[in-house]
């Protein structure tokens, strides 16, 4: 995000933003765009983009007054384009000056209860209703939003931002300018239980939580502590809502996993790898990098090559569904009597 | 609810009941019941009622005092029945009227911490330790509980419920008596990221939800607000605990959303739909109305056609389950040896 | 955790630990460690655990000064050796003596919001930023932390701990020792709805959730309240992260339920029962005690027979897993084909 300096407010010309975004411009720089919307709903003075090529027809007939587009797609375009390779990175860019994530308003709440030994750097805000610990640190430019609680030395790097109602356990360190949505949950303790003369032993959980700079944490994700050593997330990992992260996981940098991904405790995950929605992946695993998990899968075994794998099966009209759930428990009996 | 009217104290005459609930009673309506309860549990004193005929033989062993019954069932009440063919919504109309929601106490608690440019009807409650930010609008007969935040120019619309530990974020609506259960998320940013020289940019996020009138949002639930244009819920949507609807997703009136089920982004589901529990739809497509989804299934194709349709597997017993398992690696070969 | 004493601070001679945690020593006695670590990680001074008999390699070349483990293991320690046959419970109690629980610092925080109507045991610590409800009863030694919610008439039994941001709604009832961990919500709405004429009529939910003693509760976990008759929780139940439990469900002592499954109403389950992460179990089942459910199955029948079930499918490089769904679809032709 650095370096792409200040915010534009109210209309801008074409060859400005060529210019900031570092984009060719084929059409006139003399015309200005105001706001971004999507092909389908923008108006004259609003700039949109095209990615996905299922989207050419909305291109032809869109009525912005500019868009993004790659090369090989800019003769459809009605309007200016803005030429990008790639059009939504591009788009992601423009929208950031547009629409730039506000600057910490440097301060505390007198609304929030902060421990006498809590180090708050004068540059971070925090928010009304919100508690910092004792020993916690909070460095320059973080973004403390309302009802946080914030452990006892527990450490939030620079820029850092924790949109409300977020709680970082005791000890767990954020890196710089990650974000956390509400009611992410880093550092409650791990899953650890011993079966012993017919009860359950609580083992305690004595590692913290460890996130890498530039991280983003999904809204009600939980991040458990890990055990004795530590859970970690690498640099620029990115969950969506509703993930759960068990004790001891390692998540390599880049990596993202999509809703309700759920991660069973000493699995290490390597670097760009994508896991989408609603996938399971089972404990003590090894997945290599850029492994792809599509929907609803379930990993119940290493993973050293590099690919895309899968085992969510697509739902059909349920009568035919049926069928097949009656064929397969006939499977067996099948297989045997064909030999 | 409206027009249901005052609640009932003490102990109530069915023959008033009848009236009230405008339903037919066989029996004697000077007999007096108090409160309500199961068909096993309840004492004399006490109604009940039965919808599904599994509870047949329940029925018959009441000690209940009435009963609410469709008129097929009646003559198996060994007690007082008041008659509904739709015993479990005229059950509902009368626990409404034994158990009522209380009515909004207006007044802003001491603790709570209100924005100066926040807009709070006199009517309104506002809990303790609650945050309502700055331009927000809190609607008539509002119940803001404990621990909530109410974001930036966020609209809470007439007689709507917050149960505490809500978050509503920046710009986002509701409609009139909306209810919102604890730990729900409504309006974190959507999970839209572009893959760019090696790392991820985030895409800002710069639409809100918009969820309509009388909807229902469960316990840690989470909503995302769209990329560009909004999340939509329509009017009586109803979403049970730990649901995650990504960004741009819209729902129609009337639609029912089981726990833990996830729908991921663009997706359009239509009106009058059921999905139930822990069930997958996949991003960017369209469910027309009146589908039925089975528990834990993954929709991946869009749905023209009402209907039933799933993918879910019933477990079972292990080593059965795992010679499936085998003989499904092995179909492919199977299909191919037999041609 | 009754009877072990006073915490170690410091080194401690493992002649000591020996006497403490009752097991045989073999090596000096006047050994001292003074911390613990894993098998890998572990230097002089440390003493580790070795349970699984995988991590063989790690238990020849650890650096520990002493290792807990069980008989027939115990010569292939490069150190002194503490003999349990459950090893893993044995490190889970050394850990409780290294690292105990801290005790309450009895009293309430400023700025927590106690309704006067509230009894809160001298004993007890209310955190930071907490509110605890009319009537709401709060036993001897428990722990609310930052920022929980407490509703009217809830009891919370001595020892007890909510981590911080737990939900706890109005009536509901823990145990003693039970732990809570943030974001919590315990006696939410039960998802009740009865259509009538084209909407949802909402089903009031008057019943409530009553945990028993020793249970722990994960992160974002979900109990929804009961109808008419209460949820119920026994004795020493431990439920993971993002675990979603329907109203009316009860479980039986000692069970436990990894991350993210899910139990839909009125379904009963044993005790000793163990479901694995991101299972869904239906509604108005009856699962018998000592169940095992593998991760990801969805149980849609009740079981009467202990022992062990599934339905989850491990993932496959994604091209054959997309031939083996083409083979599920003909599968039906092929049964019929073949007779």
């Amino acid at each position: 995000m650095k370096g792409e300096a200040s915010a534009i407010a109210g209309p801008v010309r074409l060859g400005e933003l060529a210019r900031r975004l570092a984009l060719d411009l084929r059409g006139d720089p003399d015309i200005e765009v105001k706001s971004a919307a999507t092909l389908a709903s923008a108006r004259p003075g609003q700039i949109s983009f095209m990615a996905n090529p299922a989207y050419r027809d909305q291109l032809l007939a869109t009525r912005a007054s500019a868009v993004i587009v790659p090369a090989k797609t800019a003769g459809l375009a009605p309007c200016a384009a803005l030429i990008a390779e790639d059009a939504y990175a591009a788009w992601a860019r423009l929208l950031g000056l547009f629409h730039p994530v506000p600057a910490a308003c440097p301060g505390v709440d007198d609304s929030a209860c902060i421990d006498a030994d809590a180090v708050i750097d004068p540059g971070a805000e925090i928010g009304p209703l919100s508690r910092v610990g004792a020993g916690a640190r909070i460095g320059a430019g973080v973004v403390v939003g309302p009802g946080c609680v914030i452990g006892p030395d527990a450490r939030i790097g620079s820029d850092a931002r924790l949109a409300g109602q977020v709680f970082v356990g005791a000890g767990c360190c954020l890196g710089e300018r990650v974000v956390v949505h509400p009611g992410a949950v880093i550092g409650a303790d791990g899953f650890g239980l011993a079966m012993h003369e017919g009860h359950w032993i609580k083992v305690p959980q004595i590692g913290v939580v460890r996130i890498g700079d530039d991280c983003e944490i999904g809204a009600n994700t939980t991040i458990d502590r890990g055990a004795i050593e530590d859970t970690v997330l690498g640099r620029d990992v990115r969950l969506d809502n509703q993930v759960q992260i068990a004790h001891n996981v390692t998540i390599g940098d880049h990596t993202a996993l999509a809703g309700c991904v759920g991660v069973a405790g000493s699995t290490r995950i390597g670097r760009y790898c994508m896991i989408a929605g609603a996938s399971g992946v089972g404990g003590h695993l090894e997945i290599c990098d850029h492994v792809v998990i599509t929907a609803m899968s379930t990993v119940l075994n290493s993973i050293s090559e590099p690919g895309q794998y899968g085992s969510g099966i697509p739902a059909r009209p349920l009568r035919a569904w049926q069928k097949i759930l009656v064929r397969l428990g006939q499977l067996d009996r099948l297989f045997r009597s064909g030999r």
